[in-house]
């Protein structure tokens, strides 16, 4: 899962969760220091107008191509912008966490991403479908 | 993103999300009906022993292989009971629904996919990432 800074644009960290079909990016900041995961209805929700998300009526009378032409508009919001209103940290672990710590966590935390962190920086991220594979291929010799 | 049934194997849903690294599955009624999505998140709690859950410094001082054993003994339960302890239910849109509709949806419900449904049967889902490519690959003209 790629980071995005927090001062990045906000419209190409949208896009780059298009491209690699991914449910979430890391947000650092500019230290690289992870601070939560912007995910993919959120990005939704920066995409889109907001005179639509306030009256979703609205596109229902709208053409596709009209209502998809409004999407296009650029909004000049930072990343920072966009996730400055929550509180959601993002569950963080050490290079030394095991793997079933690493399920837990996601498993408490209901979180389906965990940063790996070293010296405070970023290194990268874990999904919750790579830990279950994880788990899995490690009893793949028992019947 | 496949569906699974209310009685399937619990552990079978969380093998199908390993294998296609998917952040959920569609968990479906003996009529196809769209109930809810189980997570990954979900399916860890589900895969890791319950006393590890409850209290996670067990992990810590456990050596990794035997921790690893014990996610692969198998609990006999059913996705259906693995989800019934929760409320949410799957946002749902028809064949007619437009992808602003859909991404309108998702950002209001915070949903990362919807299930499409047709004569209240499901016939397939849509997730945040897919919608946000298709509505930039509409603008893809656009300087």
């Amino acid at each position: 899962m790629p980071a995005v800074r927090l001062d990045a644009d906000a419209w190409d960290a949208a896009r780059l969760m298009a491209e690699h079909r991914l449910p979430g990016v890391v947000i650092v900041d500019d230290q690289d220091r992870p601070r939560c995961v912007l995910t993919g209805p959120e990005a939704l929700g920066f995409v889109l107008p907001s005179y639509l998300l306030d009256d979703p009526a609205l596109a229902r009378v709208m053409d596709e191509e009209s209502a998809e032409a409004l999407c296009r508009e650029r909004h000049d919001r930072t990343v920072g912008e966009v996730v400055a209103d929550r509180g959601r940290p993002l569950p963080v672990v050490g290079l030394d966490t095991t793997l079933v710590e690493i399920a837990l966590l996601m498993a408490r935390e209901r979180s389906p991403v965990v940063a790996v962190v070293a010296d405070g920086r970023l290194l990268g991220a874990v999904t919750s479908a790579r830990v279950l594979a994880a788990l899995q291929s490690a009893g793949a010799g028992t019947p």
